[in-house]
């Protein structure tokens, strides 16, 4: 992992119930990246937030009601903006730059955020749903208007999204970020691209052509 | 998750280093793996093991030096039953049982325990050379002399065991256990073998032959 460059997310764009002060939810969000690397979920307080983002603990309770609201909505928002603009013009194309981003997105202070949410749910079952209707419904709506772009394409036919094989465009990174903690680089992504994900792609496509 | 049954692991054989009283050990064992479901690694302490046992401290310390000893080695000597006799005569075969094995494995108390080990790595970093030389060396061990046996009788070429498509035949039931938490079952463990793992292995024979 330590070989990967950690490279900037993509600019955010606006979204509809964006606060009024941007400049202080980023503040108030980086301070929580600091403090799920540093001390995790289960140790993050409202107060440590607070202080660390330097203003009034008021403040965050206007926008969040909640610890976990606020933790799963900073994880969420910092994924957001590495699957924006996921449109290359091609599902090859698509693939390859989804990937490189997830791969970037793990080696990054994002990604160790993210781990330590999935550490949490272990032991705290409301995080279970919290982070599959969060940071993970970000990733799948990315790869599923991808998958929907290379079937409005021709690319592949209509049961991709769902399929077993579609799982293995994320699995081999899961595995290695959160269990063997083997490096998860660029080169890693394009060796599993053309070895795993490509030659599935392949398979599938036949098979619907030929079905 | 739910719907998967719990079976027995095979008997365990005895092997060198053996204590001189097991069933004290398999007390023992017992106690930690309620106790790493229940309470985590993080809470976990060798005051609870032995109350939770019935046992004295010293009896623990006898034979385990620390806590993360004592963790590690009875993650590793429960995950370890499951991968006993894994020669069927075939690839296919001792694909299809350790597979079987693994998902069941996710799916019982031993599951649970080792998914709170892999949570506690997150924060504690002297776990992570531990978890891979204990728990993850007894699968890598297993799915290593699957291939090597594969190999042996022809059916695949040198470079398997160490392949990113070998990854694979793990990788789609780790991400569903541990982040998208959708079910992990037997039926699931045939879809993955036919649509991803049997196809990447066909693919990867017929290359090695080629080339």
């Amino acid at each position: 992992m330590a070989a990967a460059p950690v490279t900037d997310p993509p600019a955010r764009t606006g979204r509809g119930g964006r606060p009024r002060d941007p400049s202080r939810d980023d503040v108030i969000r980086a301070a929580i990246l600091r403090l799920l690397g540093e001390v995790g979920y289960g140790a993050l307080t409202m107060d440590a937030v607070a202080a660390e983002a330097g203003v009034g603990k008021a403040t965050i309770y206007r926008r969040w009601r909640t610890k976990q609201d606020l933790v799963i909505d900073t994880v969420s928002e910092l994924n957001r903006a590495w699957t924006l603009d996921a449109d290359t013009g091609s599902l090859e194309g698509d693939l390859r730059q989804l990937v490189h981003r997830m791969v970037e997105m793990m080696a990054s202070p994002v990604g160790a955020a993210t781990r330590s949410l999935l550490a949490a749910m272990q032991h705290e079952p409301a995080l279970i749903d919290a982070f599959r209707e969060g940071p993970m419904a970000i990733w799948r709506r990315a790869f599923a208007e991808m998958w929907a772009r290379a079937q409005a394409r021709g690319e592949v036919g209509p049961g991709m999204t769902q399929s077993i094989p579609a799982e293995a465009a994320t699995a081999l990174f899961v595995q290695r970020w959160l269990v063997t903690r083997e490096p998860v680089d660029a080169a890693y992504a394009d060796a599993v691209l053309e070895r795993v994900v490509l030659p599935l792609v392949r398979q599938e496509t036949a098979g619907s052509r030929a079905g």
